[in-house]
Order: C-alpha cells, then structure tokens, then sequence
C-alpha cells in the first residue's frame, strides 16, 4: 500500500454517541485500515452526541473511500461529511495579485495611477532600461506550461496543468521572494509558444518553463534563449539536474567514489534525464547509458528521434543493448526520471557495490523506499513525504533570485553548476547521512546561498546587466 | 499653470540653520512659486542646524525644478537631496504575487504541490470546468495591451505602459478583490495579440483590453469575443463609455434634458469617443457628432478609414461638416476624449444654453475645469485632482467582480448599461449637485452594485455559466 501522506488527507465529520468507547470504536477501525489519524477536532455537542472532525492522513482515493465505509458500518455512527483537505485547499486557486501599497486617498491615487504614472511611462519610454527599477519586471519571473507532461501524468492540458504552476509561483515567494506568475498556454506548437513569450519579455525578468513534454521543450528553450534577452530556464530539465547533481556529490562522498569511475544507468531520457545526463558529465562522469520505453538508448536503434540520436552519441560509450537489466549490471548510480514502478528489487541486486538509486519520478517513484531500503546505500525520490527529496523547489527560486539580482540575461551552464555545489554545501561534509545527501526544502539556507553563487557565477560569465552590491 | 497634485509630489531635504526665520524664509519661497506644501519632517537636528524633508505638491517637474533652485539660493541654506515620491512609490514595481496560505511545513507542501496536487490536476483533467473552482481562473483577469495608445502620451511601447498596467491591477483588487495580472506585449499585431490571448485562455477567467490604440483595438475585441469563451472587455472604450453614460445620466437630471432631445459634439473619434457615442445611442441620443484631427466626421470626407466611414454612417444626422466650432454651435454636451488643451472658452460659449462638458483627455483634459468653470452647467474630466472624475476605476472592477462572480462568458451591451445605471443609482437623486453627478472613485458603494446589476443583466441574457447565491 502507498504510505499516507498529508496529499491525502481527509476530514471526516462524523456524529458519535456520548457512550463509553464511541470514539475509540472508529480510532480504531481508522486506525486497522492504516489511516494516520492527526487532528481530532470537536464541532458541536448534542443532546446525546458530540459531532466531531477526524483528520485523517490516507494512501489514496480508494484508501480514504475504504476508512469512510468502515466508519458509517459501525453500529451507532453516522458519517455526515467526508471532506479532502487538498481539495479545500485549492479552492479559488492558491495565489493571489496585491498591491505593495495601499490605495485608500485621493493623493495615493494620483501617485500610483493617474496623473503621476504618467511621468514614470514617460521615464521608461526614454530609457527602455528603466522597465528595471520601475516596474514588476525586476522581480517577476513567469511560469510558462502547455500542459504537455504535467508532473507523472502526462498530456492532460494546460487547464489541469494550473494547480502545479500556482503551487511553484507559491514556492517561488515563499523561499527566494520572486513574484511568479503561471502562464499556461492552450497551443502545444513549438513555434507558437516561442513566439508568445518572445512577446512576453517587456512584462518578465525571466522565464521559468515548466512542465513541457520532451522534445518540444529543448527547441523551445533554445530557440528563447537566443531570441529573448531574459534568463529561460525549463525546470524539468535543468532544475532537476542541478538538485540531482548536488545530491550526487555529497552521496559520492560518502559511498567514497568518484564521479569519473561511475557507471550510471538513467531509466527515462526526456526533460529531465537529458539534462541530468549532460551535467552529470560536466561533473566529470563517462559512463552514463540511458533507458526508453524500447530499452537502452543506442546508436544501432533506427526509432530514435532527433535529439535521442544526440542522446545515443554521447552516452553509452560501450555500445550496449537490451533492456533495463543489461544496463543495471553492475552500474553504481540509478538515476530515475520516468514512471512509477519500472525498477524492481532484482534490478537493484544486480548494480555494483552501495549502489546509489535516485528514482524521482512523481508522484510516484520508479520504486519505493520502504522496498528499495535493504538493497542500497543511498536512496533518494522526488517525494516530500521521504527523506532526500530531490526537489527542484531547492534550486529554482535560488537560481531565479540570483539572476533577477543582477539583470542577468541568461542562465548559463556555469550558473547551474554553481547553484548545484551551493546546494550541496549547505551540508557541512561531517554531516552528511545516507538519508541526509541534500538539504531539506525547509533549510532556509538553501535559497539564499544558491542566489549569491548564481549572481557570482553570472558576473564571472559577463552575463550581468547590473552588479549588485555585497550586502544583497 | 497646471494646478499642483501629488502625483508630482517632491520631497526636499533641507538644511536649516537653527536661526529664527530660516524655516520661514524656506516654506515663503516654496509659497511665492505657489508650491503646495504638505508633511514637514525633522530627519535630524545638528549642532547649529535641523534636516527637515519638506513635501510638496507640484505641477510639473519644470515647476519642481524652479522650487529648487529657488530653496537652493537662500543664503545659509543647502538642499542636500530631492526625491520624487512617484518614483520612490514604483520603485521595483507596484505589485506582488502571494500565496494565500502558508507553505511552512511538509504537510503543507504535501497538499499544495506534490504529491496531493497531483490529484486536482486530474481532477480537472476529467472535468475542465473544475478550472473555475480549483484554480485562479475563477478570480483571475489579465490586463493586456501593446503600448500603442498609453493614457494621453501615444505609442510609447510594451515596457513603458507597465506602470499603468501595474496601477490597474493595484485597482482591481482594492475596488473589487479581483487578481489581475499584466500582460504587455512585444508587438502591435492584430493577428498577433488575438493569438497570444486566445492561447492565454486557460489561465485567466476574463480579459481587460487596455491602452490598444484604435482601429486595431476595434478589431482586436471583435475577434476575440468571438473566439473565447471568457469576457473581453476593452477598458478605454467600454470602460469610459459606462462611467460617461453613468455622469450623463445623472447630468441630464440637473439641466432638465431628455437624452433625445441632445446635440452632442464628440471630439477625439478613437476607442473611447466611439465607444462613447454606441453608448449615448443606447441611452436614446440621435444627434451626435464626431471629429477627429481633421475636423467632423462626416460621409463626404474620403480620407476616412473602416471604423470611421462606420462611425459617419452612424452619427452626424444633418451631415455637418468643418472644424470644431461648427459641431459646437448649440451643442448641449461636448465629450472630449482627445488631447490637452484642444477646446477654448469660445468654443463653450457657442454651445447651448446649461451646456455639459465631459473633457476625459489624460493627463490633460481638452479645457482645464477652472477655464470651463464659468460657462458651463455641468463639468466632469478624467483627473483624480477635480470633482466629477470620469474614472474608469468606477466601472473596470464591478464588471469584472459581476461577471466572473457569474462566470459570465462574455461581457455584452446589456451587462454595460447595468453597469451605467448602477453606478448613476449610487448618488441619491435629491443629492444630485453639478460637482456631483458621478460617485467618487473611493465610495465603496460602487463596485458591489455595478457587480450585483453585472451578474443580474448576465443572468437574464444567458451568458452565466454560473447562477451565483443571492447572498453573493
């Protein structure tokens, strides 16, 4: 069963006779079902009932749907409400637009809207580098989706597609104080895309694209970096690959091996795997083979596309074929960027000596902790539910506050690297644990550290527009 | 000279010696330049001398800067800084992207983003009309515009009309709770700007046209109208056009006119004055006439684009022709929705007699009020800094708030004309005063009426997806 998880949590309003063992009678069919119970809550007392709300953290649909059938069959009970915290949660959408100034008189008014934001358009039409100071654009990045590879979903559209990219402008706030804005797009057409945010750029300091499917997604962002001036940055690919990378270098410090001697087997070669492969090799590994749908990624295939011939170039220096067990054998690193379940214990018993197993496909991993536990040595998901989440949330408002802080217009390979070692450096190296490689997204050290680094990695490249001072 | 406002509010920082009559001699000089003072601060007090920042509204930066150099020759006293408090307010920009609940802990994440947000996106997926309940779509408007027609200062491009942009959305929280969001655009395309809008569909629940300069506003709305599901609403024209009518209305009550009886002379024939006159036309009025650069706008004329051989089919029933001073003659209204300084006392001394003058030109009206004054019944403009501002802040959020409460599909004549007379109906009739025949743009009566009268015309026209509860 998939464990409970706050994702999953219910409320359910239940009315419970003031006789001894009530209460403990539905803790109790809760509690045989596996459902984590959390708040216990009470709402009103009747004549001979207390109406309660039981908070209930539950695995899945089915697993809450099963604990509601359990509670109404107990004699005495009724269930009146069953409500999903997540749902309630989203209700009316997650963020909100505010004013950073009140607007209650007259001369207010006339300051931040008319007559005065005359003089402020004028100023800006006669320096277009103004746009910088004096408006949004110093701080605002957007988050741009078609829909076309939402999380582990899938193709389910830009509409469906929303809660995500309000939940990162939520984490874009929250951890590195950049405004973020979702725009999903109704167009999966890679010329349409480019040129919409092309025209986006006078409202934007940067572009963070997200949840586009592979390979549309690399055509896009190479053609925006060329044709904008802002920094493009598709988290999937990038994002992903920073934080992996970060892992991977306390990980290999502690199974005491180096990045050059690796052999890695990547399960899934789109967004995210094509990025980590490539900085997985700036960091100095030769080994890396990757896995499709039609098993391992090689130079014979004649069903490759485009940039999975690319792939096939760079990788795989030995020319293997076959499936996930060929490439398994023997390999020290499993990095995972495709679906729920593909690896299985046995793939795990084949890979050499502390094996390192990064299996991040969300919402669920290529293989389960609790399962892989036994057979690795260090074991790390995209899950915040686990211990060593690779979660893009530790890179990406980082990388975007150090960049928006120096009007960079680009994020450069240099950039990355250098958010991937700040990452890893929040651990001090004494403290590094097998469920302790990368920080936790609530270390508030995290944001700040990656931004100094991009922001000195950005001037080191020339790609600063402005220079921020020491103390920022 | 242009009377003073705090949009051009200047704060001087001022070193006074601590002798008697040196503050004096300062705020004397500030006086005799007819400077309008308002805070005076002590920033600290040396040993023979106090730094004071003295605020003061000004008219122009010209009369800020002849301010200074008169403060700055005032023997013993030295203007260490001078700061413009418009600019200080946009600095960085004027709105911020928040969350509306906390992300502080993992169970929080856990529902907000991954893994639970997993299961909205499919819940929406399965039902695509979950968009309006589950995102921001259901209190979400974009604010689109090219640059090309900014308040009164032209096409002054994409990055220059951010500020307004910015002050709008400022505005539609304040007045009505409504997010709004600006989108500036890098082209000046029809073709282009229809598209990008269709395709930024499934973010947003309504869109407001701004600062599109006419015809391609004309065209630009037509499309999109037809081509959405959501409201399209051009703020310059229809936005000006309900807030007119809702003055006219009450305007006529005072001079003891019928709307058929009118002569009405329309100077400036782009977005708002065409805009203008559909409106008046509703409302019942069969004589108007337009002019544009060239004079009236009459059939004969062959200089005449689409919109505007429209526009001389439409008005103009006695097929005048000639400059402003013939379309006066006996005029009872003038709207002016133009240029600066375009009408002089002589042109309001042919009009009939109680003649009303609508001059909306931003910044600058056609005819200053304290000119008109005189010869005039009724006087509106478009300024925050007079009485009877015709701001579109009375009509822009009401709408908006009315027709996504409902989720309204389109905004049509009806809903407008709702939302005229709503916001007339807000000024009691024995209340009515020729400095008073529009609400002011704080009386928070406004935008809950125009919302309610919004959603009710929606209603009955069959454009609301949505019947809100009569407590709404």
């Amino acid at each position: 069963m998939t464990p409970t998880n706050a994702g999953n949590a219910v409320t359910y309003r239940i009315k419970i006779p003031q006789t001894p063992g009530s209460l403990g009678a539905v803790t109790n069919a809760i509690g045989v079902l596996q459902g984590n119970i959390g708040a216990i809550d009470i709402i009103r007392v009747e004549k001979d009932a207390i109406v309660r709300d039981i908070t209930v953290n539950t695995g899945s649909d089915e697993h809450a749907a099963n604990i509601s059938d359990a509670i109404s069959s107990i004699e005495g009970i009724s269930l009146l409400h069953t409500s999903d915290r997540t749902f309630l949660m989203h209700l009316g959408g997650k963020i909100e637009v505010t004013g950073k100034i009140s607007l209650k008189t007259r001369d207010e008014l006339s300051m931040a809207y008319t007559p005065g934001v005359a003089r402020v358009c004028s100023a800006i039409h006669e320096d277009p580098a103004k746009a910088f100071s004096l408006t949004i654009k110093r701080n605002t990045v957007a988050i741009v989706s078609d829909g076309s590879a939402v999380l582990g979903l899938g193709n389910i559209g830009p509409e469906a597609a929303m809660p995500v990219m309000e939940g990162k402008a939520m984490l874009f706030k929250e951890f590195a104080g950049v405004d973020a804005f979702p725009i999903c797009l109704n167009t999966q057409d890679a010329d349409e895309i480019v040129n919409i945010v092309k025209n986006l750029e006078p409202t934007f300091g940067g572009v963070n694209l997200e949840d586009i499917a592979a390979p549309l997604c690399f055509d896009i962002e190479r053609r925006l970096k060329k044709e904008t001036k802002i920094p493009i940055f598709h988290d999937d690919q990038h994002g992903t690959a920073v934080v992996m990378t970060a892992a991977l270098i306390n990980a290999l410090k502690l199974v005491n091996k180096k990045a050059e001697d690796l052999k890695v087997t990547v399960i899934g070669v789109g967004a995210a795997g094509t990025a980590c492969t490539q900085m997985m090799q700036e960091l100095g590994v030769k080994n890396i083979i990757g896995i499709d749908r039609k098993g391992i990624v090689h130079k014979g295939r004649d069903d490759l596309n485009e940039e999975k011939r690319a792939y096939a170039e760079m990788s795989n220096p030995e020319n293997l074929s076959g499936d996930l067990s060929v490439a398994m054998k023997g390999s020290d690193l499993l990095i995972g960027t495709s679906g729920p379940g593909l690896v299985t214990v046995d793939h795990l018993k084949m890979m050499a000596k502390d094996p390192i197993v990064f299996a991040m496909a969300n919402p669920t991993p290529e293989i389960m902790p609790e399962d892989a536990y036994p057979h690795v040595a260090v074991m790390a998901t995209g899950r915040s539910d686990y211990p060593n989440q690779i979660n893009n949330v530790l890179c990406f408002p980082g990388i975007f506050r150090g960049a928006l802080d120096c009007q960079a217009t680009d994020i450069n390979e240099s950039m990355k690297m250098a958010a991937a070692k700040a990452i890893a450096s929040v651990i001090p190296e004494d403290t590094i644990q097998p469920d302790y490689v990368i920080p936790s997204v609530f270390d508030r050290k995290v944001s700040p550290a990656v931004a100094r680094a991009v922001t000195l990695a950005a001037v080191e490249s020339g790609l600063a527009r402005r220079k921020p001072s020491s103390n920022t």
